[in-house]
């Protein structure tokens, strides 16, 4: 587990591009991606929480997956959103995805019930690895407790790991709690744990984490490349404070629409503003909030050059 | 939406029966459905929260959906739960339904996402009522904000019957809250609304209300339609005290363990035992614990009888 086939690095939840009636734009996702990697990242996780991947059905989650990849993007460097509520779902796209040659799988537990038990999370995935029965699975599980409303804890991934150590490869820490992430990096050595925030990049790589899967870096992934690539250097805390102020400033608005917003007008282009609901748009009001916010953190991506050869 | 085609009455949401590898069993389920009617029930919620139905897949759902109407089973007497997180996949599930003919659709709203606002709840509702495009729908709210993280209020519901008040035609309150059901039959004289509990059965026919979907029926119903055609009666106050003891019994227990213990024993049919993960069964101390309770209660369902001729 960790050979040279742990993933690692800077990735992108990225954000699905919608029309004007609600459906998903595949070419436009594909290009979002690609110039995601032109600007930075090592990789890219489809159809996270950032994705609104719980707002597309299966299949057009099945059917994006595929025009993704059929555009050319890498499918070794794609991670896939697969986790459902219920199991059959969720094996349906863990198969799909691993079948594709995808990197990895980002798996929520089931997240309707609340209050289960890490026996019954153990048990949910579980089915889910054994039913997929393919040893080139790579499972990433996914602690998002403050939106899936179900924990990951260090004991579950204990047992998992006992069972699964093979398939079970790593976990992303949502839970925007250092005290958990530490936890992660000191109780699973070699563990592949990205943390969901850049706010604590360094401190994951310096606790031997694996890198970042972070909503801003939809925006924002030239400066936390930088970020990952000095981070054993004397600028990495500059750099760390500095990447910290962008993600502030567009935290404190609903991210995922406030992400929009910016991607609307990195590439002049209010398509960027359709939402699923029930996510709503930012109002014009909050959008200036918004930019204002990140004019005074600095925030200044390079975005003409690379978008520019990446829609090429 | 006063007129006879409202639905009122004792409403089971059907547990669902699995065979030892998870998958549903339909003819079980089928089986169940009709000694629930032969108990009491004036009618039954098929995908409930106590259905295990976000467990199950949309496929396994539209499968057993059309399994039962094909065993006979009246769709005007089904209300069959079709929300999930995807506008399209409960679009998909609405539409289907409604084509069979069934007497309701109860529809959580999209719960992913924590901290949505009313405009993006009824963005959602919008989207799937104008998708579904089919003056027949009839659409229960489905507030259960303890499990789905997403709350119906009144706010929500006003607006929705501004806009669709011919569709939208009741909700089911499963807050366990009573200021709030009482709140939605003071503030919503006519709307079809249900307790999500029959320890509230009396105060809510009484304040005008719909009825009950209530998990405990599965076990209870005849106990539970007594009290429902005797509210006006001296002896209305002594029927609720009498369900309310059983359902306090069954509820201090994780509830749908509960209730399949409780089938398993009624049916002497081990099968029902058989839960997906998350759920886990009770271990046999918490079954003792359980059956002494509802002794306790005075809980003695009729059962040999009508459970018998159901069968047939």
């Amino acid at each position: 587990m960790t050979g040279n086939s742990r993933l690692s690095g800077v990735f992108a939840p990225v954000l699905t591009p919608m029309q004007s009636d609600l459906s998903p734009d595949p070419e436009r996702l594909a290009a979002h991606c690609r110039w995601l990697l032109a600007d930075g990242c090592h990789g890219l996780v489809l159809f996270g929480t950032t994705s609104e991947a719980n707002s597309l059905s299966i299949d057009e989650r099945i059917e994006l997956l595929e025009a993704v990849v059929a555009a050319g993007l890498a499918p070794a460097k794609l991670i896939v959103g697969t986790g459902l509520c219920a199991i059959p779902d969720t094996v349906r796209l863990t198969r799909h995805a691993v079948e594709l040659g995808c990197a990895g799988v980002l798996v929520l537990p089931p997240f309707y019930y609340k209050g289960v038990s890490d026996e019954g999370l153990f048990g949910a995935y579980r089915e889910i690895i054994e039913r997929v029965g393919d040893q080139r699975l790579r499972l990433y599980l996914y602690h998002i407790p403050k939106i899936s409303g179900v924990a990951i804890t260090p004991g579950l991934i204990e047992r998992l790991l006992e069972s699964y150590g093979g398939q079970v490869s790593g976990v992303k820490d949502s839970s925007g709690d250092w005290s958990n992430t530490s936890a992660l990096l000191s109780g699973f050595p070699g563990f592949g744990t990205f943390t969901g925030t850049e706010e604590t990049l360094l401190a994951t790589l310096r606790g031997g984490g694996a890198g970042c899967i972070t909503a801003t870096a939809n925006a924002n992934a030239a400066a936390i490349r930088r970020l990952y690539d000095a981070w054993r250097t004397p600028e990495a805390d500059a750099l760390q404070e500095r990447v910290k102020a962008v993600r502030r400033a567009v935290q404190v608005k609903p991210l995922i629409p406030a992400l929009k917003r910016i991607l609307a007008r990195l590439d002049d282009d209010d398509g960027w503003l359709n939402l699923r609901p029930p996510l709503v748009a930012l109002s014009d009001a909050e959008a200036g909030e918004l930019f204002a916010d990140l004019d005074a953190a600095g925030f200044a991506p390079l975005k003409a050059e690379p978008r520019a050869q990446a829609a090429v």
